[in-house]
């Protein structure tokens, strides 16, 4: 039997091999400081937090184990923000195999200031490049990791509430709080879209691109930074191929990687194969 | 904390982005009937299966669980191989991280006739190409799958006794039969070797490719054919690239398809993962 959990790890392996997705690390292009081995190293460290969250685990419980095991397998940040937005969609297609935003959002409702410690001790495993919080928000910087527990606690805040705090400037964060829009409308484009599914992945990493600035990109560089890109990704046509590889190249000479665009692509990749729109 | 399972997932991965792999799937190479995501989907379905074994589930259930999971991801046959010879390795890893030859084999010593019908159910999960077995051997040709049960329980064969029946005609039999030999060389091969992980795996696939001919390649063609390929391969320089891709584009032109040398590489990064020797 095919668990969420493995459809949620395949989801991890075909976003990295899906080619070319301009920026990121994909089955032709390594980056300076990650590489393709790292990516399949971190999915199979995750899979143990997944198969956790498959079973019923708190959500906060099984994505710190997912984020410890991805970290520890892979040596560095390869897939967090992907497991932070496949936690919530797992735990809804193990209780419910016909995945909805709706089924979703109910588990995003029901996490708990447990799931928010949880979240916050994952940043003592991995370096998270994310934005300074506003100033009432700087003893929950997430890069404080488990010293800003004790804050989480006094006010009471859930996961939900943290993710609500960073909808701004986070596109996970965004996902999260907006019933995981682009998550599903990705699904949606990978299964209108014909071809062989690394294709149809390719083709759905750019028309996400191109329709929304990455908030990785925005806290990297900046918002025109991210801005730039997203109108630069809506000039080329997906199957044209060499457009494509050339953009490709441009974002790697400037050093812009964007990894939300990819965690939004793993979401996406997990709900079409839930609900079995792509196949492997 | 990382399983001997996330492990030997972790190998099935590595060995098929190890590029280039001359004849086999490798990250810039998709052959005609098997892709690179059959691969990674393969080893996430496989994964139950590996979870299995290392927990203590008997060697036979745990094997025909990873194939069958194998089997229904991928849709076809990926790394039913690699999986007969990860899992005694795996098995030993779980009870004694020092794995060893001589562990490995007592795991062998110790199977069953259970353990052989659950390796003859695996043939009706997935197409496997062997040879015409001896005519003694009829009745328990693998490809009759379960049909072959009755004879293996009439004759009290062990799986142990099953892999022995067919040690001159088949790679991985020849591995479980005489302790491992080439798999343990792989992984002293690839502890040996400098360099990035990758580049260790494609340059040992090399290596097991000139030492000795390849037995899927035996059988699907002929011994000629798979010792010419072990002659040719032992006249390249796993450093000169070029030389190793022109190599990779005859075999693919000739249909040529090492699969058991990929199999042996497989459990030879398993068992140097296990021992640390080779890092993600």
């Amino acid at each position: 039997m095919t668990t969420p959990a493995a459809v949620a790890e395949r989801a991890l392996l075909f976003e990295v091999a899906a080619t070319p997705t301009p920026g990121n690390v994909d089955r032709e292009r390594d980056l300076a400081d990650l590489q393709f081995d790292q990516f399949l190293a971190g999915a199979t460290g995750a899979r143990a937090g997944l198969d956790q969250l498959a079973l019923g685990s708190p959500l906060g419980e099984g994505l710190e184990s997912a984020v410890a095991g991805m970290a520890g397998a892979a040596g560095t940040n390869t897939q967090f923000g992907s497991l932070l937005l496949l936690a919530p969609l797992v735990r809804a297609a193990a209780s419910d195999r016909t995945l909805t935003p709706a089924t979703t959002s109910d588990v995003v409702e029901e996490t708990t200031v447990d799931d928010a410690a949880s979240f916050y001790r994952c940043f003592d495993q991995v370096d998270v490049r994310v934005d300074d919080p506003p100033a009432e928000m700087e003893l929950l910087d997430v890069r404080r990791g488990a010293d800003a527990v004790p804050a989480v606690r006094e006010r009471g805040l859930t996961l939900e509430d943290v993710m609500a705090s960073a909808v701004d400037r986070d596109g996970i964060a965004a996902e999260w709080t907006h019933e995981f829009e682009r998550t599903f409308t990705a699904a949606e484009w990978l299964a209108e879209r014909g071809g062989p599914s690394p294709d149809r992945a390719a083709s759905v990493h750019l028309q996400l691109l191109a329709e929304e600035p990455d908030t990785l990109v925005a806290t990297k560089h900046d918002q025109a930074t991210a801005e730039s890109v997203r109108d630069r990704a809506a000039t080329i046509d997906p199957d044209d191929r060499a457009s494509v590889r050339t953009f490709a190249e441009e974002l790697v000479e400037r050093g812009i990687n964007p990894g939300t665009t990819a965690d939004v692509l793993a979401g996406g990749l997990f709900v079409a194969m839930i609900r079995q729109e792509v196949s492997a």
